[in-house]
């Protein structure tokens, strides 16, 4: 279908659902090791603001660590996120869903827990975490052209570009992003970081917010281009995946692969054929779907 | 949640979506490797009924060794199952469902067409071919203690238990059944062979049918029990491994984890650690969800 050879980095299956544990692990684990290397407490907290696979990742991490954690999650994240973010010990407190209600909300519990700030794309630990997506990559499948990665706030795709631009420069790494919440492509077109002023909405619930300081020089100077697809494109790809692949995997990482068989991803030179596809999550909210409403509570 | 070690045999990944190619391919080839023996010609034509994934199966194997194939469907089968038939270029015969139904309107297509039938679970190729999972198994996971299987016709459980029972006759094999059709375990308990009277419906599709005169006395020989489970937790196990492990298999797939969680599984020795369940197929029909209903199309 894409005329290309198609690789996929499932990273649904990693714990919690998506590649988040990655940084989240590798920012709480930094923190335990600076705080054993100079002998100071470790932190009271760690504290986040998260649409909901960085939530999980981050209590999970910490709990983990034993380290307590407070999550914000904006209202209008999916139920099953929200759940499974209690799971793991986590204080939820809830906020609005805008860029700056979860910061304000942020950093206000980050003032009352005296507990540090791990910040899902723009905390440098949390972007090195991701980055390992690229290095296990270029272990399994040293043939690959290009990755193609769903961006948000864009801590996957700058954590990849860093690995892939340092250990093989020849391959391609394009980013993939709703065209309702197009800030990165904005940005790479004006040069400069360009937030969406007033995200719509998308059914890749995990990449509505915007990319940011860290984040932006590194994809400006090492992402080779952005693609942006439609939300019926991205509806299309999550349902071929479930259908033909049987991933169950979030429509946010239908993203990459809507970007792929996009009738613009044909300009991309034949030559570029092994094209690794990032499935970033699948935490799906189930109880959308009509087929178990009959349960009356649901498996455990 | 089991007190076990769980391993899972992924068949929902298989060309087809499930298990049956290993079968359909063994026969098919069977029967070319036949003709080529004795200088026959090769079969005018395979035919078989089947609850939807057998048939795809036959019509892939057919398809690939250049064979027409003539699958007789109840009408009543998912959707997209019959769709994939005819995608592999099969034609389709539609049926009631019900067991006389079925063998009866095939018995009509192999006088009509000349051609082979090739029975989804009696079929002693189809059953030597799903043979091929315990073979696999073994070699991936030696430290395997049991192996759970769903029986329907009961070419999967008959397959596996002379395999396994050949090479590693420590190893348990248990089939497990919908309460709803539950022919399998009356047959084990009267010690003879009683297929379901009046079938009640049931969420797992694929297992509606009766055991057969082929394998129904490796199964009395052979397998090691037979667990039944209720239409509940039929679901709530599909549920959870949609939920927890992100794959999406049939709710027939969840008939073994569901065997595994139900109380009565508790009765099980506990150096039966290592417990392999099969997840069979992923061929669930999609359309019956509400999440894509917007979709004017579906991706082909």
């Amino acid at each position: 279908m894409a005329g290309r050879r198609l690789l996929f980095k499932c990273e649904l299956f990693q714990k919690t659902g998506s590649f988040k544990i990655r940084g989240a692990l590798n920012a709480v684990r930094s923190l335990v090791e600076e705080s054993q290397r100079t002998g100071r407490e470790l932190p009271r907290a760690v504290v986040t603001h998260s649409s909901g696979n960085h939530g999980q990742a981050l209590a999970c991490a910490a709990q983990a660590e034993g380290i307590p954690s407070y999550i914000v999650v904006p209202r209008t994240a999916p139920r099953c996120k929200q759940d499974a973010i209690r799971a793991y010990g986590a204080t939820l407190v809830p906020c609005e869903p805008s860029d700056k209600s979860r910061a304000e909300t942020a950093a206000r519990v980050v003032r009352e827990t005296g507990g540090v700030l791990v910040h899902p794309s723009q905390e440098p630990a949390v972007i090195a975490g991701q980055g390992t997506i690229a290095l296990e990559l270029l272990e399994q499948a040293p043939e690959v052209n290009a990755v193609v990665v769903p961006v948000g706030g864009g801590g996957m795709v700058a954590g990849i570009a860093v690995a892939i631009k340092a250990l093989r420069p020849d391959v391609k790494v394009f980013a993939a992003e709703p065209c309702n919440v197009d800030d990165c492509y904005q940005s790479k077109v004006r040069g400069e970081l360009t937030p969406n002023a007033h995200p719509r909405d998308t059914i890749a619930d995990a990449v509505k917010t915007s990319i940011g300081p860290t984040t932006w020089p590194i994809i400006r100077d090492l992402v080779d281009d952005v693609l942006t697809v439609s939300e019926e494109e991205i509806k299309r790809a999550t349902w071929l995946v479930w259908e033909r692949m049987k991933l169950l995997i979030e429509p946010t990482a239908g993203v990459g692969l809507a970007a792929v068989l996009s009738e613009r991803f044909q300009a991309v030179p034949r030559d570029v054929q092994n094209i690794c596809i990032v499935l970033c999550g699948g935490n799906v909210d189930l109880r959308s779907l009509t087929w178990f409403t009959d349960l009356s509570g649901k498996a455990e």
